[in-house]
């Protein structure tokens, strides 16, 4: 059913649908949230293989991410899922299940307790090894414009791709 | 002679290479160097091609780069310099010229005023748009112990990919 990969082999492919965006899925005992995300780093760092996400205070993915340290990242590969992109990437998880909205399958992971979407067709499960608050004062003055016009800045997540796959979808 | 690429389309290959040893150059004024690095991230942050690289404190290259702000990674594609590769990633620029001592080809960049190395065969050049210390309370302590024995933390300089391309090494 899925297709394993190795994380390098998919990074191009990733990298090309990532802007159309991607499902960011945190799981906290019940608490379960997807958030859209459309910007990302793979590669390696520390000899692992590392998928880093950018995640603002505002969101609720933030607070579920402190509290497990572990994310699941999945890219639809088709044009199947764009209405669900569009409600994930404007509602918040506060106010709405957004699985149960769109309906979304929350499958289970390979290694993680968090699940995937299962609708999408590529699949990160990573376990966050490092991460930092963005600090504003270094960042080039007109993303910090375009990107943060009202401060509410991102903390880079380092997840460690601890499995990636493929699995064909309809 | 050179064939440009969208960011996304050399991710696979750049990673697949990236572990064998590719060479970050810099050249402030008169002062060139070029360091050999196994460890990075590519994506998309900001909307913009980003190459994510980490150098240590201790290094020339840092002491080049933050006059300069600007980097080029040239990543073999062929098993032509693995010579080079092991000197430029055992001794310092301080003290050698690496691109002498290893018959490297510091040819001019597309964009940049640093140069690109010719015999390698994948390119990028990078302008840093944010960079930040790592904070070491905040890694994985296997990491940690394993990555930082002595210390020595990286700066992780986030570079905007301003042109990458492909030329053909015989």
């Amino acid at each position: 059913m899925y297709t394993n990969l190795k994380y390098n082999e998919m990074a191009s492919e990733t990298l090309e649908n990532l802007t159309k965006g991607a499902f960011l899925t945190v799981k906290d005992q019940e608490r379960l949230n997807t958030m859209i995300i459309g910007w990302g780093n793979i590669g390696v760092i520390w000899r692992k293989p590392i998928f880093t996400v950018l995640v603002r205070y505002s969101r609720w993915t933030y607070q579920l991410l402190e509290a497990t340290k572990e994310f699941t990242v999945s890219i639809p590969v088709k044009d199947n899922l764009k209405k669900a992109v569009a409600f994930c990437g404007t509602y918040s998880g506060r106010e709405y299940d957004k699985f149960k909205e769109c309906s979304l399958t929350a499958e289970p992971a390979q290694l993680l307790q968090t699940p995937i979407v299962g609708e999408c067709g590529l699949y990160y499960e990573c376990k966050v090894v490092y991460q930092q608050a963005m600090e504003p004062a270094l960042l080039n003055d007109e993303i910090r414009r375009s990107a943060y016009p009202e401060g509410d800045y991102h903390v880079l997540y380092y997840g460690e791709i601890v499995a990636c796959y493929r699995k064909e979808i309809k």
